[in-house]
């Protein structure tokens, strides 16, 4: 008997921005397993078994999960965000590659999710309305030069840059590095986000420019989005300013358009 | 008397993805505007009106509903998978810079959406389960030697790379221009997955090699991920491969893990 391991995205947190078919998942799993603040945002139900663990322990926690549904049970694994991007179903494909042959025959589903960068842009207007990219800052499992190359050849062939994990405990000086690397090729004026549990209780976005952006402001549910040279702050009165990258590279037409 | 304009999010196509929220705005939206194949997938309602239009008509598209909100309306605006991602919610800013003054001081709501990218690669694994960056190939609005430019930079540096607007009537041969230039940077083996109308009727998911991608394979609707050197694709047997990029730079790690 084989079961079924699902892999679901549960979005940034907003119960509105969780999609159906994660919902749909989530009813359907005899078992949970996840990362625990993940797995508190799913309701408890009796009849399902919850297993939480530790942030670092993605790969155990890919483990467990596989041989739950190996043995026959409709499992669901969860992830913030979406599962996909930097998350747990590169780690489920990692340990399916690496463990017994009988994983490759399970029923896998990995059910994508509204992703933390998506939610952040969405806040503070379209940062992410150009060409674009999504790079970790964590050092634990690429060297730290990676990460400076990467954000040189993306800072300097003009994408707009989503920082995801950008400081832990563990890590406190690269953020503050990643913005220095990123003020040589980007102006001080270039606009930064900082967007931290949108759509919770606790959603605190902030749009600043490089040459103030402050690595003190993050921690670990922050994602920050670097705009190109082409990334624009538009002053609202009363409300905070839209943040967008135009879609065309010669930034926004000059033409004015009647009411 | 100051509207409302929600710019939302449908998701790739298939109802289970589209978010709470994304539904909520279009049952209270007054009147609808959208490309035509997007508004289509909103079921009609008499009491609502439909604007549709041409896909190059984003300028004027966002102008029509900004003017709509600003008198008085309830206005959504609807794009396919994230407003953000090449779509709508830049084209809005745009013309809130350009436009008077107060269409600042409208209710501007964005509501994120699955971009495709994210239904692609949670159809086959994990690809985009490392640092990786998203490429709109459209040569309409930038230059190609800057699509060039952004080619190599990304593959040099290891992200992988997701091609939004492959091709179109009126550009028939970037896509193959494209990979002619990542064989460049990326051995032939490196996994290339075609993926078009993910969760719809239509859908079709190939996964090949960047030696064998073939550019008429894809259409106006796919979404394309090349790999980096670190991405893998795994054999299932009576399944299709897995394609995941690992979340260390190392590859997958080599010990083997019992059932």
């Amino acid at each position: 008997m084989s079961g079924r391991l699902a892999v679901i995205g549960l979005g940034p947190g907003d119960a509105r921005l969780l999609t159906p078919e994660a919902e749909a998942e989530l009813t359907a799993a005899a078992a949970l397993y996840g990362y625990g603040p993940y797995l508190d945002r799913v309701p408890v139900r009796p009849d399902q078994a919850r297993h939480a663990s530790d942030n670092r322990e993605e790969g155990a926690r890919a483990v467990a999960a596989l041989r739950h549904a190996a043995a026959g049970a409709q499992v669901a694994l969860v992830s913030g965000g979406d599962p996909g991007v930097f998350a747990m179903a590169a780690a489920v494909c990692q340990e399916i590659e690496a463990g017994p042959e009988t994983w490759r025959d399970l029923d896998l589903a990995i059910v994508p999710g509204v992703t933390a960068m998506l939610a952040v842009a969405a806040r503070v207007g379209a940062p992410l309305g150009h060409d674009f990219c999504a790079l970790s800052l964590s050092d634990n499992l690429k060297p730290w030069d990676l990460v400076e190359r990467r954000l040189d050849a993306a800072a300097g062939a003009g994408f707009v840059i989503a920082l995801y994990n950008p400081v832990s405990r563990a890590r406190p000086w690269q953020l503050g590095a990643a913005f220095e690397r990123l003020r040589k090729h980007l102006p001080a004026a270039t606009p930064v986000v900082f967007g931290r549990a949108v759509g919770r209780a606790d959603e605190h976005v902030v749009v600043t420019t490089l040459d103030r952006a402050d690595p003190a402001a993050a921690d670990m549910a922050t994602l920050i989005i670097v705009g190109s040279t082409q990334t624009r702050a538009i002053a609202r009165p009363g409300r905070a300013p839209l943040v967008y990258t135009p879609r065309a590279v010669q930034g926004a037409r000059s033409r004015r358009v009647s009411a």
